[in-house]
């Protein structure tokens, strides 16, 4: 019999029942994270138990994980968002999944029935939205995890991805296509689909226009393959490294630029580069002085800044209000601006078909053990994606 | 014979010639204005030589009567922007408008030919966007006005309209239907233009929408008789001074909100009301801390708030970078989005045909010799528009 009545046998055995499996529990800011065994209890009304087969790790989770920010720490917890993994039961009243489904997780869900997940000019949805605060489910304010001799564990973005089960409210699982790599559509559920989207939705790059990128890891590499995807004419990477030039320009990029190579501000460069400024720059950096020089790479009259980066510092953004009379516009975007349930699905089938290369991201492959270890590989910047399998 | 008939035969004494005339000139900051005869030379080059019927007074000349702005200070100069007249001449090359046509001189002019005025996302013009530190005509770096000893006397915003007789750009010139009221149209030279354009173009405020303006001189009246005209169900006023409520009322505001009879921030107060906050609002105030209200004013997800106010302040944006992760966005506007040469002309028709009602801003008039005392209402937020006659 194949895997998929393996699991239908499994679940028989599991559904209903509190399962026993590894998970990596942080137990302190910046302390090494521990493989060891927790309970995850059923999902309850609207939720999903997923097992996880593959997970990575994104910078927000090294946020989490060094808990920069005070009133966003909970401990002990488990970290980790961007994922994919197979159905092993669903809670009560899930009508649009079910076991053995192939699924990834989303940080930013998508109720479907809130005024916001209604409205066409947001992806913020009421209840399940991006948020580092929440540490519970939503249902009963508990955790589904716990330590063997009963400890809660607390859950991270919704999603908590660095355990052998993990469990999600429904709103936050996106079913796709089985026949799609689980590997490489687990990095769906955060950088690639944040980078990608940022360049089609929240940018609407289109044919011809010109693009200036600032900071090349996975997510601005990420926008780099989605303006090419729409025909962008130039596509600018800006990085203090140049080792990522080389990554950049297998993800379409056309020019380069390291600001330590240049005696004047970037922005300078880039107007001249591109007559005036370019269309739309992604602040990838989460640094407000690259903030500025991202703004002033725009052309005036049209030009529009997305920023992408966390920026934990408590500076107010560098921009004078009459420098918003220029015509220069500038927003964030939250899962770039895709709707979760709604159009991951399709940007799947799309990244299937090539539009974007995923392969190109996984630079590193380790088992689950190593999780420090890919840890560190983010830190140093020596990884864009490493995939852990499960 | 009529009235266009004396036109013409002034004209034919006058086209090609120097025109001596009375104007109010300003000969340093803060100083009362002159009213001086000075000399006006004909048109040049794709300029046009418009005697100027009414003209009323607006904050940006005040501003520039103070010399707040160091960079910008050039004296002499004739100020003034907001005015209607009739074409007296044109200089070489223009074809669009003729000797006789009723006008009004547009700070924000519309070349038609560059790429911002081919472009459908801006209208901000290469060479005559709205600029205050530009003090001569395009075409020779020289002023068109002098002294009657040969002084130069320097241009303001590309209009200088507080003179009976000014020379302006063609491409700052919008010829309007001849039949409708010079002295109305004049208001459409700027604040009514800016504030319902906002509403409409640069929010583009739907029926149904919910609006909070902030600040309630003619700027913020503009663009309530904007959202009223689009079917705004909400719109809320905030200002310090309650006597502006009553011809808000007269506007179509539904709320006023007075921040010092609260005891918690407006924002606050708005949210409650308008279950989240409002779709748009609108900072008319020119005050950094009025602006963050009014952002944050405005729902996540999908709220946006339009900057009209000026800004002399040296102070940065008080808006922390992480806030755009909310879905709010923020954006100023030139001229209200209007293309004034292309969609001017359609707009006066709108307001001939009643749907903002012009009226409601003359607060007072007054013949142009009384210039100082129109200031001073300005300066004391007597009036609306004090409309000058020449």
């Amino acid at each position: 019999m194949g895997s998929l009545s393996n699991i239908d046998q499994s679940n028989n055995e599991t559904r209903g029942k509190v399962i026993t499996c590894k998970a990596a529990v942080v137990w302190a800011p910046k302390e090494p994270l521990v493989i060891e065994e927790v309970n995850v209890d059923p999902p309850q009304k609207m939720e999903v138990r997923i097992k996880i087969l593959y997970t990575s790790i994104c910078h927000t989770d090294l946020g989490a994980w060094k808990g920069e920010n005070e009133s966003q720490r909970a401990f002990p917890r488990i970290l980790g968002h961007e994922a994919a993994g197979i159905v092993e039961s669903v809670g009560e009243g899930v009508l649009d999944i079910k076991e053995g489904d192939h699924v990834i997780p989303i940080f930013n869900g998508e109720c479907g029935d809130c005024g916001y997940c209604k409205s066409e000019k947001t992806n913020l949805c009421a209840k399940f939205r991006v948020n580092p605060m929440k540490s519970v489910m939503v249902v009963d304010g508990k955790t589904r995890f716990s330590t063997r001799d009963g400890q809660p564990i607390y859950h991270f973005l919704n999603t908590s991805t660095f355990s052998e089960f993990t469990v999600l409210d429904s709103a936050c699982v996106v079913k796709i296509d089985p026949k799609a790599s689980l590997k490489k559509m687990s990095l769906l559920s955060c950088g690639i689909s944040t980078g990608v989207g940022a360049a089609w939705n929240t940018a609407n790059v289109q044919s011809g226009s010109t693009v200036a990128i600032f900071g090349l890891g996975a997510l601005g590499l990420a926008v780099a393959s989605g303006a090419r995807a729409r025909g962008a004419s130039r596509i600018i990477g800006i990085d203090i490294n140049k080792d990522k030039f080389i990554k950049g320009q297998t993800m379409g990029m056309t020019h380069f630029i390291n600001p330590k190579d240049l005696k004047r501000p970037v922005h300078e460069e880039i107007r001249e580069l591109t007559d005036g400024g370019v269309d739309y720059s992604f602040e990838c950096a989460g640094n407000l002085d690259v903030l500025r020089e991202a703004f002033l790479s725009t052309h005036d009259g049209w030009g529009m800044t997305i920023i992408l980066g966390i920026h934990p510092t408590p500076r107010m953004m560098p921009l004078h209000p009459m420098e918003f009379f220029d015509g220069r516009r500038i927003t964030g975007t939250v899962f770039g601006d895709f709707k979760g349930k709604t159009q991951l699905p399709q940007f799947a089938e799309e990244c299937m078909g090539g539009v974007v290369n995923l392969d190109e991201f996984i630079t590193h492959e380790l088992p689950f053990s190593k999780i420090n270890e890919a840890f560190q590989l983010l830190i140093e910047g020596k990884s864009l994606r490493c995939v852990l399998e499960l």
